[in-house]
């Protein structure tokens, strides 16, 4: 249909006949000419429709956002953008675009979010929005080929859950055949469950909480990043989520260099190691800074402001939580049993990443969630393969968005995902 | 923790001390001395215990499937698997397996199928089982590779919609902050309007079906691999899945050629182009074999069975379908309306992949519901996109575990997808 995109229509091809085809981004009339400013997957590019074409009379009254296909003869010139025009000697329209639009795409008009995420295929076909989707992209393929290389296996867990898996968090049920079940919050107890099997998981994958608060940083529905492998601690683990930020990183500045521009966005510098800071020096941090906290309470992220601009870091960890702070999973220190083997990766204030050492032990299991007011008989789904040869493992989950919150510069997750659902929105 | 998998203790490694960690496979006493096959992800590998070693006691009453560490040097063996074996300096035992196991995960005993699910973790330790986790990761890695050099974006569409959207298949209700949703049969509709912002799109996603029946090839929930492109149709379509299967075979067949022994499984020969039959040609040579069947009747698993036992031909397409028998979303063919540009790819009787060129025009797309019985009213939610700018397109979605009953030649995708959801099982 088409045989070229416009980032591939350079000067090289000078005199050559190109087919193309996208949306009308823009439209300058000149009387004897048009100007049209075509957008594709690639980029926006200029083609010249000339009076004396017979395709003038065709898009006499083309709308913006139309969809056409233009067979033209590239010329060479360097006041057009990327230094080339498609002269057009056939233009059909595919989809002709109602006019006005609800939403303006080319990026002039700004809107509020809530018109951004009712017009919301209007507005990602705006050149930031196209930029987050680029970047997403070289997320997920950076990510997985720093896993695979590092012997990782790609796995995928039941969404349909029968009970309340961690206890915590508020679940989405489902009607399942006449029974009431459960949207899996994260995959954790499953892919502790690979990691039993295959040493080392990885899953990326939607997951569910029932969030009742209006922030921007969370979402009903979010893609979590998780990964599990047996034989390590939870400084393994932090070592691997080192290694796969800095490829990640490293991967948006090499391969994006265009849409960050277009995002105004510069990158963090990732220094491995990352910082690292106990829980307990965080909280006497705080305390020197005058805040009324102690040991046990959560850090939030107005505290974590204040750390932030303590440490001066764009990444760092937060180390040896609580135990009690931690799901009953996290594997608390030899040392101290208040104090678990855990930490949450942050970005300047915002929690990307939560991971631990895991018990592996049915016994410490059972008193772990006793400790917790929960009963090990309601686990025994879980508990019970603990008794055929669990290894020690350790693992970390990572929201998507709020990754991508680092990697675009945009402070709002309903921003960053497609289609966000939270408490207002199920539409479109 | 440890320092080498498995199989990367080769007989070069002679004479030198590794630490290995796994699962105690199976034990052999020779009085003396005692053997222990030790796993892990890699493979299986042999452990020699001597009575002079301080770790002899510590082993005494092993059990299978205990998780142990092991220091040890390689001693070069010819006879042992690998040729090499470790003679144990130190052995820990880091959680020790209850006796007798509920399944043999050896493979001496064979177990049936309810079994096996109910005691899954263990089933999953299988050499057949870990070779289809395998084989099932190289098949995304191929699959994704595939698309990112022709220029695909990975994108993920909500999973929580807020209505039925194609109309046809059992839904599950979701209760959504007091209302009522549902989970997302397939990504069909969010992937068209993304095809609409960047042109080529795919996901790899759950999605859910409330299938009553209780069949080798249905479940639940299932990983449905997703494709969608602009400025195209179903034939190249068609020819997009003919590369993606052709790359996946090859990958499997260069990367799994161990997995496919444990399986005892020949993959199938991809011929390029795979065989296209249309669905009236199909129908006549059914009613050549004394079918029953007529135009507008489907084509299920028994009449596959009679053309590919005609076409000899392990994978192809049936393309064409009646216009009345595909979604409302399905383009007829121009040059009449009752047939329309659709496929399925079927693996000899199996259908493991169905697509289409797609109506792009909201007044087809209308008449289309119209003539299904549906109420354009209750599809403006993705109707209203068509007004601003849709272009042609077309896609596929194929089943994950369908492709793998191709790859690993286990007809059940029960036993394929590692914790299956049916009517009877949401647990473990």
């Amino acid at each position: 249909m088409k045989d070229y995109y416009i980032k591939n229509v350079t000067q090289d091809l000078d005199g050559k006949e190109v087919t193309l085809a996208g949306w009308v981004h823009n439209i300058r009339d000149l009387g004897g000419k048009k100007f049209l400013l075509l957008r594709d997957k690639t980029g926006i590019g200029q083609i010249v429709v000339d009076k004396s074409s017979p395709s003038f009379q065709e898009i006499s009254d083309i709308s913006q956002e139309s969809v056409i296909m233009v067979k033209g003869v590239v010329k060479a010139d360097n006041r057009a953008p990327n230094g080339v025009e498609v002269h057009a000697k056939e233009v059909k329209i595919l989809s002709k675009a109602k006019s006005p639009l609800p939403l303006d795409v080319s990026g002039k008009v700004k809107a509020d979010i809530d018109t951004r995420l009712k017009e919301r295929v209007l507005d990602l076909r705006r050149q930031e929005m196209q930029s987050i989707l680029k970047i997403q992209n070289i997320t997920l393929k950076s990510f997985r080929e720093t896993l695979y290389k590092e012997g990782f296996v790609e796995v995928f867990t039941p969404k349909i859950i029968a009970s309340a898996t961690e206890g915590g968090a508020q679940l989405f049920s489902v009607i399942y055949f006449g029974e009431t079940a459960f949207l899996a919050q994260s995959p954790q107890l499953y892919k502790e469950l690979l990691a039993g099997v295959v040493e080392k998981v990885f899953e990326i994958a939607p997951a569910w909480r029932a969030e009742d608060s209006d922030t921007p940083y969370h979402l009903a529905e979010f893609i979590s990043m998780d990964v599990e492998m047996a034989f390590g601690n939870y400084e393994d683990a932090m070592k691997l989520l080192e290694k796969l930020i800095y490829n990640i990183v490293n991967s948006v500045k090499n391969e994006a260099s265009d849409e960050l521009k277009i995002l105004s966005h510069n990158l963090p510098d990732v220094k491995i190691p990352i910082k690292r800071l106990t829980y307990k020096d965080a909280i006497e941090i705080l305390q020197s800074k005058g805040y009324n906290i102690k040991f046990g309470d959560d850090i939030g992220t107005p505290e974590s402001r204040v750390l932030y601009n303590e440490l001066k870091e764009d990444l760092y960890f937060i180390t040896d939580w609580p135990t009690l702070s931690r799901p009953f999973y996290t594997k608390s220190k030899d040392t101290d049993p208040n104090v678990s083997e855990s930490f949450d990766l942050i970005y300047r204030w915002l929690e990307i990443a939560s991971g631990s050492t895991r018990n592996h032990k049915r016994e410490v299991l059972e008193d772990s969630l006793r400790k917790r007011g929960l009963k090990p008989e309601n686990f025994e789904f879980f508990l019970r393969w603990f008794d055929y040869g669990m290894p020690p493992h350790t693992g970390f989950g990572m929201g998507f968005a709020r990754l991508l919150v680092m990697l675009t510069g945009i402070h709002n997750v309903k921003e960053i995902v497609p289609f966000p659902r939270d408490k207002k929105r199920l539409v479109p």
